[in-house]
C-alpha cells in the first residue's frame, strides 16, 4: 500500500509499504480522508515541534476517516463496510491518568504524527476498535475528518463549564477558534465575539454564528471592550492574545488557553490573575469527547462544510501541506482524500 | 389602591389598601402582569401547602412584572417608566446561606405569596431594587411573568450540569416541566423525551422542541425507555413519576426531583440509587437565575408566547384561578391583567 | 494448590486444583491474608446477592494481601518477594465508564467472588500488575486486607467533598462505618458523632476517634439531634437509617448512601430533598483509591490494628464465616490467614 | 477615644477621635488585639499599594480581636461582653457577586484600612454583627488576630480542593504560607513540603507540621525536586517562586497563587500551563471562611501561639510597625495589644 512520507524537513514522499494486520481488539481501516493540521504543517517546515523531532521518516496526519475492512477477532461493534472517524491517540490504558479518565495526559500515549509514531497519511491503518466510532450517513468522510479539531474545542468549552447566557471571547478564528465557536454555540451560548487578523476567517466565523467579530489591525480590543467576558478562550496561540487574556476577562471569571505559543515564555499579569481571583486552565487535546460528537452529528448539530475549503488528492499531499502553509488568508481546513 | 385578598379558602375578595411607599432601597412598582401558579391554585383550594398556611387574608401572586413609578433615594439603577419583572423572594443577606450563595435556602426567607407575605395581585408593590430587573422591549409583561416558572427550570438544569449531546427526560409537562425543556434547548441540548398524561401539554412540548413525547396512557415508558438517560427531571410531582426517575437513569447518571409530591413519602427504590451510583439532587426554588433569564432574553433565546394561553381581568382573578384549577388539559399558563 | 469452595450454601470445601499462570502482563501472588467481608458471609448462607446467584463451586474472598512470586514479562513495576495488596475488580479499560475513569461502574467489570469470578480464597492468584500495589514494610498481610472496605470509606468521604469543620454523622459502625470515620479523619474531620446498635462497635468508635457515640436502642436520635449535620453517611444498609438521613441532613447538606439494604425499596421523605435541595449520592465500590491509600500507609495515617479482631487458619475458612455471622457485637474484622 | 493614624509614609500619629455609635444592625467592640499584616507596612513604608493610595489619614490594622460593649437594636446575636473576632470586609450584599457567595471580589467591599476605609488601631470599632463571631474561651484576643491571615490559607486550600494523601509544595513560609501549612494539616494533608529563605520562618514551618523545608540559598528546588508536586501554592509574591510553580508540578495538577508580587508581569511557561494541562487558580482574599475557623477552634485543631511572636503595646504602635518590616528572619507575627 501507498504511504506519504515525511523524509525530511520541507520534503514528501510517496512510498510502498507493507499493508498492516489487525490485532484482534483491533480494525483495518481504508483511510478516506484526512485533515490537514497546523502541526502536520510546523514537522513539514521545521522537522519538530517542541520535544518533538521526526528523527526518521514519519506519515504525517491525525485527522482521518475511513472504511472498516476488517476487524479483530475480538471486535464485535463494528462490521466490514462501516463508515468511521479514528480518535487519533492510544493511552496506555493502566496509570493513573487513564484509570481518572484523563487519557490525554497519559506518559505512554502513542499519538498519530508525533514521532515516532507514524500518521494516517496512508492507504489503510490498523486501530483499536474501542478508539474508532460510527458516523452517520448525513456526514461525509471530508466533513469527518473535522472531529478531531472539533474534539480540542468541545473539550475546551467543556472546561470551561459555561452558564448559560455568557459572554465569551475567542481569541483566534483558525480551525481550532472556530471549532470553539462551534462548540460553544452548541451549549447554546451566542454571546460570542471573534478575534483574527484575517477577514476571510471572521467572514467565516460571522457565518457560523459569532455575533461580533474584532480585527486588532483594525481596532484596539482591550480599548473597546475592557474586562467584560466571562470567559475567554486563547485559541491563537500568539503572545499579544495570551497577554491580552487576563485583562479582557471579568472578576472571578475563566481563561482557558488551547492555543500554544511558539514562544515557552510569556509576560503575564499575574496581578490580575489573583486580584481578580480568576481561573487560568490549560487544555491539552481531548478526552471522552468523540462520542459526543457523534451523537451532535446523529442529532444533525454539526454542519463543518464550510469549513472545509480545500481538497487534495493523495499523490498532491506535499501540495496540499504548502497550500496551507501560505494561505491562512483563504484557508481553513484542506483535506487528503486518500481515495 | 385595590388588591385581591384570598378570604378563605375559595374566596378571594377585592378591597381598597393603601399604596405602599418604598424605603430608600425599594422601587414602587405599578404591576402589569401576574401570573397563575399551581400553588396559587393550592392556597386557593385549600388553605395551605405543607406547614406553610393561611392565617389571615393572604393577596397570592408572585410571578409578576410592572413599571417603575417611583425609586428610593438610595437606588441609582432604575428611572420611573422603567418596565421590570422582580424576583419574589427576598432573602435575609446575612445568614450562612446567603453569604454563600443559597440564598434560596435562607431560613428567614420572605418569598410573596407564601404566608404571612402578602403576593403581587394588587396594583402596586414595594420591591428591593436589586431583586427587579429590566426587561427588553420585545418582552410583553405577560410574558414575563414566565420568567418565575422558567426560573424553575433554568436552575434544575444548572443544577443537573449536563454535557453536549446528553440523552434527557422530563416527566412532566406542566409549566415547570415546559420551562425545564426551554431552559435545556437553551443549553444546546436537543435529545428531550417528555412524558405526560395530558396530549395538549406534550402537542406544546413537541411546539417547543422536544424530540419526543410519549403518553404513560398509551404506552409503558419503563418498557419502552428502560434505564437509559443520562439525566431525568421529575416535575410532575407525582408519587409514580418519582419512583420512576431511579429506574429510568443510567449507571452514574443524574436524577433531579423539582416537583413536589403531595405524599411526603414515596418508596424508592434506593438499592438502584447505590449500585447504579446515582446523584439525586432536591431542587428548590432557585438563586442567581433572573439576570441569565434577562440576558437570554435580550439574545432573544427565550420564546414563552405559546405558553401563555388564557387571560384574565384583575376583577376576574377568582375565575382565572378556578380556570386554571379545572383546565389542565387546555391551559399551560394564565395571567392576570392587573391593568 | 488448595482453594475454598463454596459448594453450595453453608458449605465450604477446600479442594485441590491446578496453580494459574501470569500472562504477560500479570503477577502470580502467593496469597497470604483475606479479610471476610460481609458479602462472603451473605453468599455463604444464600449462594445468592441480589441478581448475583452462585450457579457453580465459587471461591470466596475479595481483600486480599500477598507476596510476589511471579511477574509476566511485561511487568516492570514488581519483582519477586514484593508484598502487596490487591483491588479486587478489574474493568474492561475500554467501554465509556473505564474511559471516564468511573470503572467502578463497568458493565464488563470481573470482581473478586462475585459469581462467576473466583476470589482469594486461595493459595495462588494470579493478577493483573496495574491493580497491585505494594505495601509499606509497617503495614502487615493482616492489615493490608483492609484495605478494601477502608476503600469503600474513603471513597465516600471523597464524594461527599467535605469542608473543613463540618458535622458528620455516620449512621453504623461497623468495618464500612468505621472506614468512613477513619477515612473522615484522615481528611481533618473531627466532629464526626456514630450511630449503632452494638455497644462493642461504638467503643471501637470512639477509640479511632469519634467524637460521639450513640446507641439508638438507648436514645432516639431524630428527637436528640435534628436536622443539625452537613453530612450523613448511610453504612449501616438498614431501612430505618436510611430513612432518617434525609431527617438529620441540614438544608443543602449531603447524603451519602452507602450500605445496601436487603429491601429494595424505601419509603424516603422526598419532600424534604426537595424543599432542603439535599444532594443524595449513592457509592458503588470505588474507583481510584487504592493509590492513595498505599500512600497515607506510608505516611503512616493508618492503624487498622484494633479493627482486626479475630484470626482463622485456611483450613478453618468456614468456621470463621460462621464465626462472623454470628458475631456482630464483639467481631469487627475477622482475616483468613491462607499460609 | 485613641486612634492610630497613618498621617503620611513613616508616621503614626495617634489623635484622640469620638467615639462611634452602632447602627440597629451593627456591635460596639473594644478592640483588644490588632495582628500586623504586611499591607500595613507596606502603607506605613509607602503610601499606597497599587492603586489603593493612602490620600488622607488613615488608621491601619484589619487583624483584630476585641469585646462586645454595646449590640444595635436589631442584634440578637451578641451579648455585652462577648468575645468576638471581626470578618474585616464587609460587601455591598446586593451585586452578584454578593448574591453568588463570591463577596471577596464585591466591587463595592469596604475593607479595614484598605484606603479610604479605616482600620482597627483604634480604641473601639462598630462592625455589622454578622461579620463578628464569636470565639471560645481557650482562644487569646492575641492568637484570635490570626483568624485573618489563616483566613486566606484556608480559602487557598478548600478552592485547591485537596484529595487525601497529596503530594504539596508550599512556596513560601511567611504568615500566610505557615496559614496555608495548618490548613493542609486541618484538612488531613501531611506530606506538604515548604520553601523559605529564612532558617527561623523554616524551624517553624517544621515545628507547625512540614514534613520537609527546603532553603533554596543552599539547594536548587528545581533540581531536587522536579514536577512531582499535585498542588504547589505561591505565598511568598517573589517573581522566581511564581515562575517555579508550573515547573513543580505535576501534569494536571494545580498551582494556587495567593501572594501578590511587587512586579506585575511575571515570566509564565504557558506551555507548561496547556502542555501539563494545569489549573492555575487566583486567591484574592477569602469568603465564607470564619465561621469554619470558629469550628476549628471550638474543635481544638488551631494552636497558633508559636506563631505569635512578638507583642507590643497600643502607644508602641510605630516602632511594631518598623519591628516588622525589620525582621523577617526572626518574626512570624506581631501583635499590637490595643489594651
Amino acid at each position: 500500500m501507498k504511504a506519504a512520507y515525511l523524509e525530511k524537513p520541507r520534503k514528501i514522499k510517496i512510498r510502498e509499504i507493507e499493508k498492516p494486520t489487525p490485532k484482534p481488539e483491533e480494525i483495518l481501516v481504508r483511510v478516506k480522508s484526512v485533515g490537514i493540521c497546523g502541526s502536520d504543517v510546523h514537522y513539514y517546515e521545521t522537522g519538530r515541534i517542541g520535544q518533538f523531532v521526526v528523527e526518521k521518516p514519519l506519515i504525517l496526519g491525525h485527522e482521518c476517516s475511513g472504511k472498516v475492512m476488517e476487524a479483530g477477532e475480538e471486535v464485535s461493534t463494528f462490521q466490514v463496510g462501516d463508515r468511521v472517524v479514528l480518535e487519533p491517540g492510544i493511552p496506555c490504558r493502566k496509570c493513573s491518568y487513564c484509570k481518572q479518565g484523563r487519557y490525554n495526559l497519559c506518559p505512554e500515549m502513542s499519538f498519530m504524527a508525533t514521532p515516532p509514531v507514524d500518521g494516517a497519511l496512508v492507504e489503510y491503518v490498523v486501530h483499536p476498535a474501542d478508539f474508532a466510532f460510527k458516523i452517520p450517513e448525513e456526514t461525509s468522510f471530508d466533513e469527518a475528518t473535522f472531529f478531531e479539531p472539533f474534539a480540542v474545542g468541545l473539550y475546551a468549552v467543556e472546561r470551561a463549564n459555561l452558564k448559560p447566557g455568557s459572554k465569551i471571547l475567542i481569541l483566534g478564528a483558525g480551525p481550532i477558534g472556530l471549532a470553539t465557536l462551534l462548540s460553544a454555540l452548541n451549549t447554546g451560548q451566542n454571546d460570542i465575539t471573534m478575534v483574527d487578523l484575517y477577514e476571510f476567517r471572521l467572514a467565516k466565523a460571522k457565518e457560523t454564528g459569532a455575533r461580533k467579530t474584532v480585527n486588532p489591525h483594525k481596532l484596539d480590543i482591550l480599548t473597546k471592550f475592557g474586562p467584560q467576558f466571562d470567559v475567554v478562550f486563547e485559541t491563537a496561540g500568539s503572545v499579544i492574545t495570551t497577554q491580552e487574556t487576563v485583562m479582557l476577562v471579568r472578576r472571578g471569571g475563566k481563561v482557558i488557553l488551547v492555543g500554544l505559543p511558539a514562544q515557552e515564555e510569556i509576560e503575564l499579569n499575574t496581578n490580575l490573575i489573583i486580584s481578580k481571583e480568576l481561573n487560568l486552565l490549560g487544555i491539552f487535546r481531548y478526552a471522552n469527547i468523540y462520542p459526543r460528537i457523534v451523537k451532535l452529528a446523529q442529532d444533525k448539530k454539526l454542519d463543518f462544510k464550510p469549513l472545509m475549503t480545500h481538497k487534495f488528492s493523495f499523490e498532491d499531499t506535499e501540495r496540499g501541506l504548502k497550500f496551507v502553509r501560505d494561505n491562512k488568508d483563504s484557508c481553513v481546513k484542506a483535506v487528503i482524500q486518500i481515495c
